[in-house]
């Protein structure tokens, strides 16, 4: 509950038009995409510059409100969630893309600016922002950058960090800051550009960014492989690499998410076979066929039992959508769907994927695994339901394991989809005690009250529960 | 000074041997590659592994003696001149290669490896580590990750920080943390990785790092382009990139850089011409030769008065070779060489350099200009003699009004040298008060004491002079 006398300040700084403390207003953005997490927040507020959110932190700052910067929510970690109450921060006012700058291949965006959006203005100049999240239809650039977001390019081209070169934030004080600029070199100071991407809204508000672009690839080309074994169908990922291409996307997805996928788009993708690998190149036209032949002899030498190259644009973007909307298809399956993003050296999917099938057998439940196998990224999912507490128990468990298992084989607990309060729990697993002791030390020297964001990436107690049932 | 009892503890950790603080040792490490800075360490000490060092800074940290690591030295911001004395730490016993991972692309290394070292036995296997800063022959990996830098391709490939994946490194409390990993993808916690790359050894010190690698590009061209204009340079370097094509080099030596280079490699440089660009392009030989042929294109209609392509790679080693040696050889000129590290948006290049002149002539002063045309990072440098102290006034005062011309234009007072104590009093001009109170938190945060190469990035007043006599 925000005082009286501090919602007639807030007000007057974004107007009463900005200021939504009503019950359904609340009730909008007590929750994300996160399965099984929600709360209310006091009031939804929509600034509409820098200086505004600098006014806002300033008031929260001294009477300990938090605030949870929040975009499009596509978030699967509940990094939105605004678990502690305190103002949800929209963007709605700052979604602009402020400049395309061809000479120096640079685009400048306000972060309420939406991925997709962004990316058609970009291409329509022949520039290339490669980050993609499956969500970048709705997603914004500022929700991309506050989770470090991947997507299906991000084995050739890198993830959103990648790609982000000059931020402006608002600190928890009420500073504004600017950190690098539209150059390709720059070691004046720390590196609060990277330090601020994927910190999850916790250390400081994002208010601009300046993005790096690339010239859009001249072609690009599609195909699937088709396995009756998920081994052969990792080890062509490792081979590929080893033989030195790096495919633009090197995607993944077993019988059971075929078969979800298949149902819900209907674009004929097979589901007799144990495992798919959608691959794509993009380059120069020679480079790609070449790659692609390349790729399709070494899939058929390590087991696939047919490789079909998509036979025009339209079909390959059908294969991509798919892709894209497996976890919208996962969805259809079950009230709640756990999505997870454990991430191994790519060396180790064959391993990983393995262990996934025994965990889940183990517990008893159905995993679907799909994702982004040449980064070896990996989202095994499971649709359970929040209101069966002896399958939730045993979704948690489950995914212990797999948490565990990742992290056994030099991987990590979160690839692409950030910690927040899911995963909260889990980050000891990989950073120890000491790391994570190291990096409370940061934030509590850039928000010493606590208000950015709290209770994600920290967890209040170690080892807690993946999934919170209400 | 170091007390003898502490004297004692540190030699029982890393043995005799490997402790000196005999003045000739000492004075060996009592400055770095930056001209004009100069200070005794209190001792010099050689640990062999991670544990040891987690002692040696235990003991330091207790009781407030200043360590600096230090790979060769090479580093041109006195980053590794211990000017609080203190130890200064070695890594003669850490550096080795300790991994190449074909199936992962990483290389595995200790700090003290040499770059090219390493770089050899990395495309011995076909495999390619791109930063190749020009020290790099000497230069050792944990000096480049700590200085965050860059060379010659950087570009097309970027710098160091977008290679390291993976950091083991002690904190100034003696705990070991391990950041990342051989992961495509890493979003498991703030990103500690990329802080730590250029943080010049005051958050911690890096004893092992994972770097990642790209297969090799199959051929590689070189160019010289020839111009009796400056701007023409300038333009051609704006005008390649904005028609899309991305060089894996593209470096500018203007003529009084160009005869000094040519009279101390003798390779038949042109030394009657205003300025050259050298170009490079790597990558599939079709991709290649239309890259170069769209570039030569372009560098004739901006005004280039020839164009030459280099007829073998003997030819184009030497040229590059001889790029690499511009600092040594601007270096033979006089006895003191103040090279610096402006950068600016590629699109002001031609400001830039204007804006150079003009201030060499104001002040009375010969500066050469040479450096990274294509990442917009250049390299002012004036050959001085410290002693003449109106001309080291005049020095200073040219290189302040550099830096602010640099910032007017919204690029940065360093690309890839780093802040050091050479730069420090200058990183207000970028950061502004707010920025360098939000990194000094984050200092103090993980190193309250200040024993972490102390005196580094943070200016201990603001504004100082760019260079100080003794």
């Amino acid at each position: 509950m925000i005082e009286s006398q501090i919602k007639d300040r807030l007000t007057a700084i974004v107007g009463a038009e900005n200021y939504d403390d009503s019950k359904a207003g609340r009730l909008v953005y007590s929750y994300d995409a996160t399965p099984n997490f929600q709360a209310m927040p006091d009031a939804v507020v929509s600034p509409r510059d820098a200086q505004e959110i600098a006014g806002i932190i300033k008031i929260c700052n001294s009477s300990n409100i938090p605030i949870v910067p929040r975009g499009s929510g596509t978030n699967l970690c509940a990094g939105t969630c605004p678990t502690e109450g305190g103002i949800v921060l929209l963007f709605r006012h700052m979604n602009r893309v402020l400049e395309i700058d061809e000479e120096n291949l640079t685009v400048t965006v306000q972060p309420g600016a939406i991925t997709l959006d962004m990316i058609n203005q970009v291409e329509a100049r022949g520039l290339f922002y490669p980050p993609d999240p499956s969500s970048m239809k709705i997603s914004t650039i500022g929700g991309n950058i506050n989770e470090n977001s991947g997507g299906l390019r991000g084995l050739k081209y890198g993830v959103t960090r990648d790609y982000v070169i000059g931020l402006e934030a608002v600190l928890a004080n009420g500073d504004i800051i600017k950190t690098g600029g539209k150059l390709a070199k720059d070691v004046a100071g720390y590196d609060f550009t990277r330090l601020f991407v994927g910190s999850e809204g916790t250390l400081g508000i994002i208010t601009e960014a300046t993005l790096k672009l690339i010239p859009l690839p001249e072609t690009k080309k599609t195909m699937l492989a088709l396995y009756q074994d998920l081994e052969a169908a990792a080890k062509s990922v490792s081979k590929i690499i080893s033989q030195k291409i790096i495919p633009a996307t090197l995607e993944f997805l077993d019988q059971p998410t075929l078969k979800v996928v298949e149902d819900f788009a209907q674009i004929g993708l097979p589901t007799d076979v144990q495992a798919v690998l959608l691959i794509e190149q993009d380059g120069p036209l020679e480079v790609v066929e070449r790659d692609m032949q390349k790729m399709a002899e070494i899939c058929k030498v390590k087991g696939a039992i047919s490789v079909q190259v998509a036979q025009s644009e339209a079909e390959a973007e059908a294969l991509r959508t798919a892709r894209r909307a497996a976890l919208s298809a996962l969805a259809r399956l079950k009230p709640t769907t756990i999505l997870e993003d454990a991430t191994v050296p790519r060396s180790e999917i064959a391993k990983m994927v393995k262990a996934i099938n025994e965990i889940s057998h183990k517990y008893g439940l159905s995993i679907c695994t799909f994702g982004h196998a040449g980064d070896g990224n990996l989202h095994p999912t499971c649709p359970a339901d929040a209101r069966d507490h002896d399958e939730m128990e045993r979704v948690e468990k489950a995914f212990e394991e797999i948490f565990i298992k990742a992290i056994e084989l030099g991987g990590t607990i979160t690839g692409e989809h950030g910690v927040g309060v899911m995963k909260a729990p889990y980050l000891e697993l990989k950073l120890g005690q000491e790391g994570i002791a190291a990096m409370k030390a940061v934030k509590n020297a850039l928000d010493p009250n606590n208000i950015l964001n709290p209770g994600k990436v920290f967890a209040k107690d170690s080892r807690k529960r993946v999934v919170v049932t209400k």
